[in-house]
């Protein structure tokens, strides 16, 4: 059975530390997994938050970001970590953004991840993201911890092998077009 | 075969008086059946833009919109339309984008539309759209001619029950705390 899921936002504040530290994370649906000795006095319950992290950090060989905004610390955590694993991680950007303060996007240059931007006047308004070829994450949230946490906020995750395609040439469109060189 | 498309945008300019005109609307794929004896200088033929709009046109019986930011003419003319049609609309959006210059809100709720918005500090984001609860329209784009004409966007058209029943539930929430009484 093909996954078919979707997140509503705003998200509880929950712990996600087990989810980051934990190898390959922990399989969906498993949330009795997740620790309770951590200190931290936030829940350790799955939230919209842990669900979307999870989705993410079960790549293993893939990582295609296509992103307006990108500030949230978590999932940044998630993204180098990734990366650090050996999964491709590609980001798609938008520069209006970049600039602001709190960005991820400076974190995941350092740590060598590939990042390219728009330099035009029209947003590159996309938030989706394509793991390991196969899982479709998309909708109207940006991952900004305000968002998160204050907005209403829909998020698909999606096995579907058609809108798969589809965006991953969108990606590869943008992705030509932001060559810098 | 269940309808599964997505467009993606910046969409090219086209003239879309032929939709808004047909009763009922030319059926999906009927290109041919727009006419080329207007004179407004703009193409004619397909694009996003005239996909999504033929897509909320086909609405028979009921409309749900949940839009951050609603101020393209067209699409408001197409809303328009549909509630004289006798289509039961019902919007929700949010009140920070609400009071800007252009928003359509104004011009559905003159004509007799339902709105609500919100009242609180995080943001009502979504973007979505439920035809005759029976296909979800959903992605990135607020329905701003800014939008639509300049930014990279995506929208999903997806007749499926399950995210249908899904969105519906996040909307009745919605209309419910939105609520003014
Ligand atoms: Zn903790
Ligand atoms: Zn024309």
């Amino acid at each position: 059975r093909l996954r078919r899921e979707v997140l509503f936002f705003p998200s509880q504040v929950t712990c996600t530390e087990a989810l980051l530290r934990a190898r390959g994370g922990a399989p969906a649906g498993e949330q009795a997994a997740l620790p309770d000795c951590c200190l931290c006095g936030l829940p350790h319950g799955e939230s919209s938050l842990s669900r979307l992290m999870r989705a993410l950090l079960a790549a293993r060989v893939s990582l295609e970001l296509c992103l307006f905004a990108f500030s949230s610390p978590q999932l940044g955590r998630a993204v180098r970590l990734l990366h650090q694993r050996g999964v491709r991680v590609r980001v798609v950007t938008d520069c209006d953004y970049m600039a602001l303060n709190g960005s991820q996007i400076g974190l995941l240059r350092k740590a060598g991840i590939q990042v390219r931007h728009d330099q035009d006047l029209g947003y590159m308004h996309h938030k989706f993201a394509v793991v390991d070829r196969r899982v479709l994450i998309t909708g109207s949230l940006n991952w900004t911890t305000q968002a998160i946490q204050n907005n209403r906020e829909n998020v698909l995750i999606m096995e579907d092998d058609e809108y798969v395609r589809l965006f991953l040439e969108e990606f590869e469109r943008i992705w030509e077009e932001f060559d810098p060189t």
